[in-house]
């Protein structure tokens, strides 16, 4: 047992303590607190922000994590915990406490401004806080990079480690050679099938959707005794540590948005759920990466859940709880009408295919902003026709244009592409996996709990103790490889 | 402006950030938390008490503390605020940190000593750690008591200021020299004119139990933009601030007790809420009292709600939420009904009589405990002989006797007096409040809203800047004086 280890332990509790409570407030924000409360309750929160940073700052904690990074007692876990507290302080410490608290500001305004601006279809009203938030990010990146790295290079790093734009360009150069022809494929096979995904849309009891997704929650492999299931505006993932983990949804009139965001987030679940004892409530005590937690909620959502073998056992459960809607659909229907594909605006409406070429957009988008300088007021037009030439659709309003996520107004740049590497490993995963167990015939047999176990050994366990590249090398016998991913699409939706 | 005021208000937001926190975790345990979150999830709330404590103590904190104590350009607001915060550091300095650590350790075990003790009815088991907190209570008290003042007064005193045994002792004779014949001639009375509750027992669906409480507490002033309605195992209510207060109810098979759960818990949401803004987020920011608390919420639920007056408005709502209990049931039945006198074994259930002959025992026995070094091993004995005396009932467990209550198991000697103390509060206040407004007129014409505006003036509004003394004299121009109590029962139940 490392001595310095143990004397670095209350420090962290300290600082985790602080996180922890942040993230109870903002779960209660989003779930549950009065409308009137956020003014007040906004100062508490920023009260724990700052203490937390003392925690990680503090002068002793830094000897200490010295130390440790000296000490060759550590164990693994310790290792890893003493790597993820060193990049942190890092981080922490690159930033003057003064710049990090007017950028604190500005992001508290750019919200609320972003919020109006998008009500209002009124994007001018918002470019000069996001001009404004471009500067302070491009500034803290420059205080991070390494000798000749690239201001974006800096900020991708910051969301999954290992990956820049090399890597990026390679992967979303494929999806604008090969997704906008196969878009087009399957649009084409999709007509002359008639499929349709009409009765799907109506005016759905929540109590009902609300049973039926604590019922798919559990039968996916949620854990009740270890989770809270909630609504809110819009369907997340957050945990206090690995024994309170908690996912909402919401409830619409298209029957199957409440299903599968309660699959997608269950998937995010079981990966904090599956985090080891000796990590969670550590520096190191969450996912590995954006994108591999991605990758476990989109496996979840889409490779599992949008495949027939999934529905079979539980497609009786969801036809006896909406006979009306579902009584004279197959499971066979069902599964197709899911997997519609339909080329929209909304990126987090998007089906999977089309769902990598929004990314796509704010990719390119976010790279010009950055290494560019692109003028934030030419974004709106730039938006249209990327939508139009990748998508073949053209929003009216830069509300469901440009203005429709709230990322950038948060000052996440760079965070955006996580989603597509997500879904990217998880085609690449699957690969893998089908050499080692039957995973249709698991499902079909109501043996999900196989899959899931799998990916808790191989992934889950490990917290952030290895990066997702060695998980993916580790797990697939390869590096990051796209191909996987068209191949996965390319046989789904025209094989 | 007090420079040092303000130097001190960082101090103070630190620590009342930490207690929110607290609170928060708190709630959520209550009322949504998973089952198995409590160990991992302790460990930040320990982390947060600590972080609580060092905020009070800090070095700099107690400097400027002084120089504000001396400083006489402070507001009455700031005045408070400055002696509370003294209060608190008084009680945080005076016990060694390492037995505060120790005893709430024991804590820790004690409350899971008692609930497993309550359950399998074995007193026996739970006796050894009652002794133990017993003694720490009393070791703190002497740390804090004054030349000659006794141990009991100081815990009485950090419920009630301005309060002790001799006070209380006036108060509780009266009630034991005058209550129990009182009840016997209302047993006699109740018995003549048959009057009956039969009909609140039964399976009431827990949807429309929901909504009526709901309606109740809007009705009765819970202000929901800025208030939460949630449901936990016993009411509660809760606070972050001024807006953000929560208060719980159960459902249960007796149709009344949701309803007046959420008239009771309203008066104290309504308490909280209406303190003034200069207040909230302040050591200050807090009802005046124990007592004073529950004055406000059994006023509510007992001098209000018990009253035929309060329902006429909103009997037609519950009976059309009820059709087939109370469609045949007039409101008079009703109130006849909800204001039946039973002598029973539980406190949390009794009647608005025999509520402070509960109270009653339990003062007895702290008294001796604490004054006389009663051996904890006799308390069942004396608790059974003690009920029998006075409500004419004896309980055949100890579950449902010296267990029934949580508070010292807890480490809260001292407490249970203020239960009786608010309600004869609350009776000297009607009789002042009625020589200024018909309030029975005001109810019947739904106008409780003004009743509401007065007590918000003449009490919530003060935060802890009046004491209860100071308030109820203020208010109704003498001292505390509980003949009003007993006149006020007399006339309800008797006259």
């Amino acid at each position: 047992m490392s001595q310095y280890f143990e004397e670095l332990r209350p420090f962290m509790d300290r600082a985790m303590a602080m996180m922890a409570a942040k993230t109870l407030f903002e779960w209660d924000e989003e779930t549950l607190a009065p409308e009137e409360a956020g003014k007040y309750t906004s100062k508490t929160v920023g009260v724990l922000s700052e203490e937390y940073q003392k925690a990680v700052t503090d002068a002793r904690a830094k000897e200490l994590l010295m130390l440790c990074e000296k000490d060759d007692t550590l164990t693994d876990a310790e290792r890893a915990i003493v790597r993820e507290w060193r990049e942190e302080l890092s981080r922490l410490d690159a930033i003057p406490p003064q710049e990090y608290r007017a950028y604190a500001e500005v992001l508290a305004k750019a919200s609320r401004i972003w919020a109006k601006a998008k009500k209002e279809n009124d994007f001018a009203s918002f470019a000069p806080v996001l001009k404004e938030i471009i500067g302070w990010q491009k500034k803290f990146a420059s205080y991070e990079a390494k000798e000749g790295q690239k201001l974006y290079d800096v900020m991708l790093n910051q969301y999954e480690k290992g990956f820049n734009m090399e890597q990026l360009d390679v992967f979303f150069d494929l999806v604008k050679r090969e997704w906008i022809p196969l878009l087009k494929d399957v649009l084409k096979k999709q007509k002359e099938e008639g499929i349709t995904d009409d009765f799907l849309y109506g005016d759905f009891d929540e109590k009902k959707q609300e049973e039926i997704g604590r019922f798919l929650a559990e039968y996916v492999g949620f854990d009740f005794r270890k989770g809270v299931f909630a609504t809110s505006a819009h369907p997340f993932t957050t945990n206090l540590h690995n024994h309170d983990v908690r996912i909402t949804t919401h409830y619409t009139d298209k029957l199957d948005s409440s299903l599968f965001s309660v699959i997608h987030e269950t998937g995010h679940a079981i990966y904090e759920m599956g985090i080891a004892d000796e990590l969670t409530q550590t520096p190191a005590g969450q996912g590995a990466s954006m994108a591999m937690h991605e990758s476990q909620s989109r496996f979840f959502e889409n490779i599992l859940g949008r495949n027939v073998a999934f529905w079979k056992p539980v497609y009786g459960k969801l036809q006896e709880t909406f006979p009306d809607v579902l009584g004279e659909v197959s499971v066979e229907q069902f599964v197709k009408a899911v997997c519609l594909v339909k080329p929209g605006l909304i990126r987090t409406e998007a089906d999977e295919l089309t769902y990598c070429l929004h990314v796509l957009v704010r990719y390119e988008l976010e790279k010009m902003l950055i290494e560019d300088d692109l003028d934030v007021m030419e974004l709106p037009k730039l938006w249209k026709e990327k939508y139009k030439e990748y998508l073949g659709v053209e929003p009216e309003t830069d509300s469901e244009g440009v203005l429709q996520d709230i990322h950038w107004a948060g000052g996440s740049f760079g965070y955006f592409p996580s989603y597509a590497l997500g879904s990217a490993f998880g085609a690449q995963m699957y690969e893998a996996m089908k050499k080692t167990m039957d995973v249709d015939t698991l499902l079909e047999e109501g043996k999900i709990g196989e899959i899931r176990d799998y990916l808790r050994k191989e992934i889950h366990r490990y917290g952030k103790m290895k990066t997702s590249q060695e998980i993916l090398k580790q797990m697939t016998g390869e590096e990051f490889n796209p191909k996987y991913y068209l191949q996965y699409l390319k046989e789904k939706y025209l094989g």
